[in-house]
């Protein structure tokens, strides 16, 4: 049985005068890009040109709803109500959807930005309402969420259509939470090799080697690649050549999620 | 053979803490709705309940789609490729779309905010890529246009689905345009009884009588109403009801307008 | 010996198309304004006029900076470190000094707005940072703090020049606290002579009756007066009055505030 | 008699997540530096950083207003009026003024950022507009304006204090305007010996060679480099260097210009 695995990174995070990220060299590595959709970055020429390369690419395109927070990059807490996050998340998905459609594609899935992993885990009622809304607006969408995390566990109550998230770039803790960035090198593996090693691990036997050497059960059906790092190209390649050598198959989610 | 029109008014304004219009007040009276999607006016929360009380009443969802300036409430004219509004445009009516296909229904139609009408008797460009953009989103989508312009022009050089605008509550000139608002009392009709004469003999006539005295001929699809005015409500349904009691069938533009 | 109480009121809060508060009707009763600054309401053109109309009235120019939230009005909470409320008053101030300066006068006093009180409570160092920062800014500004709060204590252990504020119509709680809005009608006095009558005790015997009956000790040099309701001059107006005849000297701070 | 001259260029344009400039590279070499103030580009804290930065090099710091278009990084015509431009630049100077104060200098010039000088050659109230609200908000401010243009002509029938200014990186055309960028490589002066070159005769001798290889007159007070640009450092190095072998003295504008 082939066993399947699609690679996601976060996209068109630009705005205006202002570039980030390498978009133009990561894509050609992915399988679903997380594009910003103008509230913590991205413009709606940043959001055109992005789609328009993902699709290029055959790149399945996601939406990355951030907060409104074009100041703070979507990186602060602040306090919105369930209801408030559903409306920012409806409005920023609905905006990609646009250009998805002119473009002849439609939004595979949603993966919400920045700070809001930890507010989910803070707030289940915030994880869950991102999931509510999904199915809401069209159950069709696949929602990421992050694996072994409150946010999943209460994405999971609803009826919406999930894809769990692994990190190659990242260092696991014993209980499957990312070990802080506050660590600094010990928190992120930007060795390509490594990286590779980490998630074939994670993709074909369900383990990872946490940080005191322990390992432990792990699923996921998506791996998160950090972009906006110097050479994250490099690793994105070397993740996915290993991969496929290691005979996975690496396809979007909508290729072979099971609805 | 039934004569039919569509009453629009500019809805869902209001931003925050602020409110404008008197959207709960003019909701029953019309057919359409042009709802503010973020960029003049119009927050994701003001989005969601505009969509809601348009379908609660029946009234068809548009978008009226602004330039990005939030301060000058997209009434002063920036300087904007035709490339630029069309990737304003389509976020922005995205992003509507979101709200009504969760509340089971989908965008209607399309009305330019504010200045734009007057940047595209300017350039005809900027009136021209406004319609190509409609057809590239979504051919059945249907693009407001002001009877008499280059704009209306422009637009019929594309395959846009066209509804042409009158209006019940402004005067005209001899040549087919409002006269400027700068005219104060003589611009506009506040007086619900005039505003419903004019609204049925331009709709079951095809005419207008101009400022001079002078009549002209105008073919309309659907009738703007301004809502932002206090007792605006009462022109509304003064005009609708005139409109019925001469025969009219005032019904929303997707009830009736040939694709 | 003469008694000195100063009333502010929060103006200023338009922004572009939108209106807020009724300025023009309250300014002429109060002794200090505390306008908008741009980041939660006031644009540069509302800030002119608003110090303008201030300076007409006699009555003292303050800063009232938000959090850099203009969708949320700056009513909710958001993850900042002392160093970045630092730096978003000090350009806020500033701002305003621009106008005030240009007019002839200058920024008396700072009062935070909106949930930044609340933050304060649950956060003395952003409490202290704000302290700090009029003293490096300009040691002469005077700060609003509010009586009994951990904020007030907070800026008491810097050079901060303060100035305590009290409530003429919201309802106290026995540990001196406001009692919370959400209890509506409990929590707010509209009737002008009871607002008038709380103002006075206030001021002039330093005691204030609390919810449960009972009467605890207030300070204060500034008394809050709310403007964004309608017929809120007359409650200003009311409690003016009741001062004067009841022996106070109602004069800006800048008068008779101790350096 | 020593002949004085003043270096600018363009500083803290980056914006919360984005950076942009070379702005640590170029500061040493400048004297005068334009800090972006919030509306194009710059935040509160890039602001504080660039000011301390400036102060650190002992360049003085000017504040370099733009449109309030963060989206288009105030490069875009924007239809405002002469009182609209001046209450943004007030506000923009404001609070630049409030990081200058609090690191113990002030501003000490004004340069309009991006599209406006454009603007005020097409509507010279504008640039009138701009000089009297330099006059209005404090004489002792210096508004740089460009050598040879009717924003100068204009700036020139108010009281302001004035600082003419030339390019030593641009190509000048024979009616003493810049040829436009959109000649590409033709317009620009890459070359630090070329630059230098330029600058040594604008300076000292008054003249400057035109893309036709005319020579032409040309007085100035402040010399502009452009920093975004890769190696800026090195032509303003350059430049800095050629002029103080000539015999120039480069200082700030406030050491010298007469009032």
């Amino acid at each position: 049985m082939t066993t399947y695995i699609d690679i996601n990174c976060d996209m068109g995070e630009s705005y205006g005068r202002w570039t980030l990220g390498h978009d133009e060299e990561v894509m050609p590595h992915i399988t679903s890009a997380n594009i910003a959709c103008g509230f913590h970055g991205g413009d709606p020429h940043v959001m055109r040109r992005t789609v328009e390369l993902a699709v290029e690419h055959g790149v399945a395109v996601g939406a990355h709803p951030g907060l409104p927070d074009l100041m703070g990059f979507g990186r602060r807490r602040m306090d919105v109500s369930p209801a408030d996050l559903k409306d920012y998340h409806r409005y920023q998905i609905g905006a990609l959807a646009a250009f998805a459609k002119a473009c002849g594609t439609t939004v595979q899935h949603v993966k919400p930005h920045g700070i809001q992993y930890h507010m989910f885990e803070d707030d289940v009622e915030l994880g869950r309402a991102t999931a509510e809304q999904i199915v809401e607006l069209d159950p069709e969408l696949i929602l990421m969420t992050m694996a072994m995390t409150k946010y999943d566990a209460a994405a999971r109550t609803t009826r919406a259509r999930l894809a769990t998230e692994g990190f190659a770039d990242r260092v696991y803790a014993d209980d499957g939470q990312l070990v802080t960035r506050k660590l600094g090198k010990n928190a992120l593996i930007a060795d390509p090799a490594r990286a590779a090693d980490q998630a074939v691990r994670m993709v074909l036997e369900g383990k990872v080697r946490t940080i005191t050497g322990k390992t432990i059960d792990v699923r996921i059906q998506t791996l998160c690649i950090h972009g906006d790092t110097e050479g994250a190209h490099r690793i994105v390649a070397a993740v996915r050549e290993a991969l496929v050598k290691a005979g996975a198959a690496v396809k979007p989610l909508r290729d072979w999620l099971p609805r």
